[in-house]
């Protein structure tokens, strides 16, 4: 399904190489102040350019093709579109025969019978990420004042990031890294029991952001490794306050006014300068694959403004959905 | 959302000490031989009595009560229920004053205004998996010949469950544990570009039990401290079977053959015979609170059944999925 | 999918001649007062007995069991089920042979392959609207001052209901009927542009319901044959009241806060005691078919609280729905 | 919510007066070879021009965006935009004032407080059905070869189609119509038992386009006033063929294999050049309103083409549907 969210709901198209990428967001309330302007900073954190990213000069210019008017949105679907402008024309015959390591190019072969767009990844692009960042731009101002901020705690294994890219660009590798996101502000009770679980709701999106191998909430998998009696957090106050977070502010997956904390992994961009030993499938031989270009040396420098992107479009939908439930009883019961 | 999956849907319901919980799952297809002996073997493998588990003495019996007819599924909403038989009475006012840390208590109460059932954890209750530990078995017998299989890797930490598991006993505390699944003979293909990854789904199912904290695919948090070179799965043979297996058998969030793998983290058992120093909320003063009864100490033992369950319902639901669009095209286009 | 509802949603189960049929309800906000009782009403309407109906004594217990506590709904799945007590036995071989026409019978086969519950109608049995019926109930008390009234208008084209019947009784036939269904006290602002507009949400609700054939908003099928001068409806008040309501209250999809106006078909009881000449799929011969039993002469009797039922699961969801949107902002822009 | 379907799936978006309106199309199988000049015959046929439609020349040049490469279906989201080319700029502070009767002006600003894009209709514009016109050519090839064919079958109560609009073009009033759709080559089978019947699915996805007031499947309304023994349709040959159709091909909610009939009631077009008395809510006072500009006489000359495309998406879907769970559990009982 290329839908996410029950009331602000995301779909996203494109490919890398085509027409455009864009996003459809449905479910966004009317009456929210928003132009062009508003997806500046975020798309700027995304964008390539410092070190260890890619140069490539992408055009990230948002178009808002509907559900905006007179600078406030309307309440029908908002699309927003980005061109690509700047597709170099490559020989991508040869990724046809020997499919990247870690790259989608075999199983979307599989998945597609071969009809995809594989140029430069195609739909699996993470270019498709801008249309991520745009929903996220809406979703924030739905679930103000809560605030969430992700950045990069190590990479390839270091605290140290700046030292990680360099050496990797040395060594003509890629990295990846840890990112961490924390929310505040956020109200006790959204999320459902079991399957809207806040957790399952974050994990899902997040896992939709391509190269994420790993999450955990909380103590995540240290908790593992703790006693009960030390990883319970005791009540301090009466608005749900802990003394400790093990819990990463979910009990029950649902929210408990603390700090939501989680961790993400982020596997290394699968596109390196090495030389590759991997399989041609057209003459059933191993070669070496140098895959030709510049590459991102650490997409995880890239990643923290995508998952703040998917950790709003999640908590607007909640907010909206919670929002719903509890005014018709209480102005029914009290 | 009470209710995962596109096809192969599941809807639990119940409550640890209302009248009964249960499941009704939609989508099975119809034509599978089903009899309440199918179900014995993974809800023994769920059922407590063993060293760590609490020897609550559960009835565990499944009944039918729709979407079977002579000993086959019928394609019509399948519904199982387990009866609620060994429920005691007992003094719940006091949890009410002081929410168990850890538990869903408080944000239970936040959510639902208190007209929550409270006693024994009410829907969030463990006992829920039931109804997932029975959508599992029909899930199995449509994914067939893949199989499925989770097992507890350590518990609070350490490799020797069993003398982990007397250590916490001796300590009047409980741990948690790490489970790993693992799956064979999956087909490639499964899965979709971005919102619906196999990663998605499948942590989004996962997050759903109680007490999971964390999960990774491959090598996971491990992947983000790797180098790019050493992290991609060179592929050896047409079948697209990998030299090494980091991306726990999935690029791009789709399945590409090789065996699926992923661990999961299992916080310790909330409920511990530890005094525990939280905050009554009625007088607003901390307190100390014991919780009575007998408790799991480490409920990740009970864990690997469940896991297997919604893994399976995941699967079911993909490989129905896929069946789809496969078929009208291939029978077009060649 | 066996699901309708977005924020209250319904799921049901069950065959005829099974050990019960039944409802689950999810997203039912906590905090409604709801009991046993408060079934009674609705399920007398629809049960058997008059004339026109059949005198089969069917067990309409409703068992709550789940989702209920204290006299309050919890806000977790609401689960109500209704046993069937009252099944004979019966020969169904033959109906096996000789499909009963205007019934399921072929269908179901066709579908399921042979595998589907044929007692009775199974799954698709009349029965099954019981759990429509207590949806409803429930959906009510959300909705709650909107008040919903259906009733059989005319039966067998005659307005004279009564003597139709008798009529129809005595020719041992069976009559279809016109049900009409108003609502009253609706807030404007229901339902959305295009694919979830009021009669797109409404008419998918009520063609859920056995024998419904047709259905029409405001002036309907006779809006075809008026002037646009005649058929548009005056605003008169700033409430947006209008002079006529030709549209039904509905405009562009949205209630317009005038009376909600529909008319439904319903066809005459597919079992009749007329002996019927149809095809033995299996001798591959015409035959003659004589359906034993009592049946309704008239299903539409019972039909005006099924009616009610769904029209108020979507209202109840369309409310639950408008309420949530609107509040986030109009605290924000105001 | 602004999506219809479950693996054939469309949204729509765009305002009359804005950039451009247009549909992304989810779960396109892949390899279905499409182009531009595949939208060019259902696009004329929806187009205004010839008398009783606007003169309004509109610019209907599908872009294909997205989920199309080399000539085929990707199996990526599939995204047709319009662009709006030839909007004048009007004066619309007037109708703010006094919504116009029939129109979704009213319902529209208490929906979404004022903010929505009031020019031309907006969002609720006619025009949205390009959208749904560009789906359908998508869904007409995946069911191939199911056809579909809707005509006019009376304007303004008139058989002669011609001389109805001929009278109401010199009466300078606007005029409705019936159409009804046949559907060819249908497998039995398709549809669901309840709330997925064949009949909801279709008459949710005919309510979507504007004007649609009513809807019957086979002898429809008129079934209501049929004897039971005259409505059922007795099967005359193994494959299910009935010698008289008046379930419309349709029975327990699913396709027995015969034609699928069904007739739609299209309301007057609401925009007339008559002087309508309606209130001015700024003033509070009735006031004579007169529309401007060139009006459809008959908008459902254009309506045929638009309900053969959402049947088309309807059918698509459940095509995609039955395929899946056949196959799977007949290779395996077999």
């Amino acid at each position: 399904m290329n839908s996410f969210g029950r009331l602000f709901r995301i779909h996203i198209f494109g490919e890398s190489h085509g027409a455009s990428v864009g996003v459809v967001v449905d479910g966004c309330p009317a009456g929210i102040a928003l132009g062009p302007d508003d997806f500046l900073n975020d798309l700027a954190r995304r964008k390539s350019g410092s070190i260890g990213t890619t140069p490539r000069q992408e055009e990230d210019t948002p178009e808002l093709v509907s559900g905006v008017f007179n600078g406030f949105t309307t309440g029908a679907p908002l699309t927003v579109i980005f061109r690509n402008l700047n597709t170099r024309s490559q020989d991508y015959a040869k990724l046809r025969e020997t499919p990247r390591p870690g790259h989608a190019d075999y199983t979307a072969s599989v998945k597609f019978g071969g009809f995809e767009d594989y140029r430069g990844g195609g739909h699996f692009s993470g270019r498709l990420t801008l249309g991520l960042v745009a929903a996220g731009v809406v979703a924030r101002k739905i679930i103000h004042p809560v605030t969430i901020g992700a950045s990069l705690m190590e990479a390839g294994g270091k605290s140290d990031i700046q030292k990680a890219i360099e050496e990797a660009v040395a060594r003509k590798d890629s990295i990846g890294g840890i990112v961490e996101c924390r929310v505040q502000n956020l109200p006790a009770g959204l999320g459902e029991p079991f399957f809207d679980s806040v957790e399952s709701l974050i994990s899902h999106a997040v896992f939709s952001i391509p190269a994420i191998k790993g999450i955990e909430f909380g103590s995540g998998f240290n908790a593992a490794r703790m006693w009960g009696s030390e990883h319970n957090d005791a009540f301090v106050s009466p608005d749900g306050i802990t003394r400790t977070n093990h819990a990463g502010g979910i009990n029950g997956g649902i929210t408990n006014g603390n700090e939501l904390v989680f961790r993400v992994a982020v596997k290394p961009t699968s596109s390196t300068s090495q030389v590759q030993h991997t399989l041609n499938f057209k003459t059933g031989q191993m070669t070496d694959l140098k895959i030709e270009g510049r590459h991102d040396t650490c997409i995880a420098l890239r990643v923290p403004v995508v998952i703040e992107a998917v950790t709003a479009a999640v908590l607007a939908d909640l907010m909206l959905l919670e929002q719903k439930v509890n005014r018709i009883i209480h102005s029914r019961t009290k």
